[in-house]
């Protein structure tokens, strides 16, 4: 890896150990070994490291809300699938959604990208829905979609902080039960095999 | 009021504006027009006002999510005034949620009380739904309540955060949304007239 890309990785290491508050450029340049004035050759200072890490999140996050309105999700195998994809990469930026009030508010230009984010997350929820209506597996109202897409967009953002507030013990936190509450939103307006396939999820990650 | 409670006041004002990382013990005398001194007279520290913050919270709060159990919620209106109240305590405290995972990690006293918090929090939940189950409102399984319980506390754990970075403009969070949007999760498991009664609240509040 060249030093450019061992520094951004060696940051969100240590972001999402740390919270990106309190880590400090030179606790960047201690991890890797190398110098302050290489470090600041490749990046003017935190905010720079802490924006490009997000680009890279968003770029991924982004291309991962696409699939439910283009690839038409038809049963509930492709939404697990699609949630677990959504749930790892948060995972992997988690040091985002962790403090997000805080980073938000400290970066405007983070603060107007996540607000998109979370209004394409909730299109991705609405997307989902009328897919599985199209297929004739799930009966919901306009409304009824708003609410549960709204709600699929909350968990998404918050089950892992809240996973890690709730754990008795800090450490990884398993993404299995992260995907059964999300679909448990959508599980009342499901058809019977489907919620079959739920609760047999429910029995094995609740 | 006295200096000691005025000090809280203001802290709490601060920190709620600015995040509780940000905020320091000059901040807080400055605010008020005190000496640094005169506030160590009442606070070794600004960990010992966050603590004495979060005391009062969770009095607040434990004694709110003791209502379900205790006096038995019966219809839509008695559990809409309980999540207003639930809301409102937790706009008046929201630093604490703002970068709950940031103050958790840094304060093991707040950690494992903000865990029992949430465990109640899901209890008071559960609470909810068997009283309105009992009364002949609501319709669900016990691994229904189980999901349902999972997603209230975790939609009035995190909604006022996820209000605030969804929306275009800082400012205040309204409340009516958030207690509608809760109760949609449990829309789908409500007789017919009780899901009148939340479709006129979506017209309203959404």
């Amino acid at each position: 890896m060249k030093t450019r890309e061992r520094i951004l990785a060696a940051s969100l290491m240590l972001f999402n150990e740390d919270g990106e508050a309190h880590v400090s450029t030179n606790h960047i340049a201690d991890e890797l070994n190398i110098s302050p004035g290489n470090l600041y050759y490749h990046f003017r200072n935190k905010e720079d490291i802490t924006l490009e890490i997000f680009a890279g999140f968003r770029q991924r996050m982004e291309a991962l809300l696409d699939a439910p309105a283009n690839r038409g999700i038809m049963d509930l195998e492709d939404v697990w699938l699609f949630l677990h994809l959504v749930y790892e990469t948060i995972w992997e930026y988690r040091f985002l959604y962790h403090n997000l009030v805080d980073l938000t508010r400290r970066n405007r230009t983070i603060r107007r990208r996540f607000h998109r984010l979370i209004r394409k997350k909730e299109q991705a929820g609405k997307d989902l829905c009328h897919s599985l209506i199209a297929a004739g597996v799930m009966q919901a109202s306009d409304e009824e979609v708003e609410a549960v897409a709204t709600s699929m967009a909350l968990v998404a953002t918050y089950w892992l902080s809240f996973a890690t507030v709730r754990a008795d013990e800090q450490g990884e936190v398993e993404l299995a039960p992260a995907v059964y509450q999300t679909l448990s939103l959508m599980a009342p307006y499901l058809r019977e095999p489907e919620r079959g396939y739920l609760g047999r999820l429910a029995e094995a990650y609740r």
